[in-house]
């Protein structure tokens, strides 16, 4: 998608550990007409689905969740972390390793809202080694809905997530798929 | 708001401690047609003041920030939770008292984000006891940004918040207030 490509090399800031901060427009400032092209994209891309629901996980997936939503006009339920684990019962949940602060969580979404007969797609903000989609596949798997895909505005291709995640069979669209970065530039896939 | 009244009867849960679960519609699980018209009257309500921009805090005042922004044509900014504190030089920074669990947490805005030529609007998707909002004003304040109002949309009247804030001399619109509830039933203010 260009005009994210083009935001992304004029605002994108790499830092050490790997990280690309693009909080001035995507994370934590939105430029919400950035959003609407973005949602009007993933829509494109998942048009022939029979998307009914779109999944997504706080705090920064929301957002672009909801914006997305207003296109395919369906609900958006998002995965909670850090709940209690004793209600196994009334929650789908999964465990998500983050390499990033090098713990292990818990993402949960009540059942009631992922249904059998769901057609679910996720959307996130980033994608990098892909634990937290997975998790998010594992908890449409455990609710026996159908899977559509998976929507990430910007994947890390350097790291092994999109490509683990496309080798299990998933479709996976990622809007600006970062080759190499340092702090020379930014390349693109 | 009579349309988000209705649906806060038919599908709002009592639970103990004060906690009413909108979460089928609301905070977990999202009608996009409800966000849109929570958005459409929050932009009636504040659309005499020159707002740019609308801060909201992770991670379920996201979406609804998101949405209502569009009324708006303004950027989002969220403050986030949790963050180291040996930033200051380069954050907004606010402690908040979250008395549901009984801890002390920073939020904060990176500062480039609120500027002292802002006019802000505040909007969360709960208003109990106060201290959120509280936190999120003293971002603004901290800025040096004006303070167009807030906006809540479920605001439980019968805890101290939404009293305190407005004797500050704050403009805090709620689109729904609890005057009461419990298990045989919840009332409207």
């Amino acid at each position: 998608m260009q005009l994210l490509k083009e935001r992304i090399l004029a605002e994108g800031v790499v830092m050490p550990g790997n990280i690309l901060n693009v909080s001035s427009f995507l994370n934590q400032q939105v430029d919400i007409d950035l959003y609407n092209e973005i949602g009007r994209e993933f829509f494109r891309l998942f048009l022939s689905s029979p998307i009914n629901k779109i999944l997504t996980i706080e705090a920064s997936g929301i957002g672009i969740a909801c914006i997305t939503a207003q296109y395919f006009k369906v609900p958006v339920v998002f995965a909670r972390k850090f709940r209690a684990k004793n209600v196994e019962n009334e929650l789908f949940c999964s465990t998500v390793t983050s390499y990033t602060h090098g713990i292990d969580y818990t993402i949960t979404v009540p059942k009631p809202y992922l249904k059998e007969s769901d057609t679910v797609l996720i959307i996130d903000d980033f994608l990098a080694n892909g634990c937290a989609l997975e998790g998010l596949i594992k908890l449409v798997q455990l609710s026996g809905a159908k899977l559509a895909g998976a929507g990430a505005v910007i994947e890390k291709g350097f790291q092994g997530g999109g490509k683990r995640i496309r080798e299990q069979g998933v479709r996976l669209e990622s809007l600006a798929i970062i080759e190499s970065m340092d702090e020379t530039g930014i390349k693109f896939r």
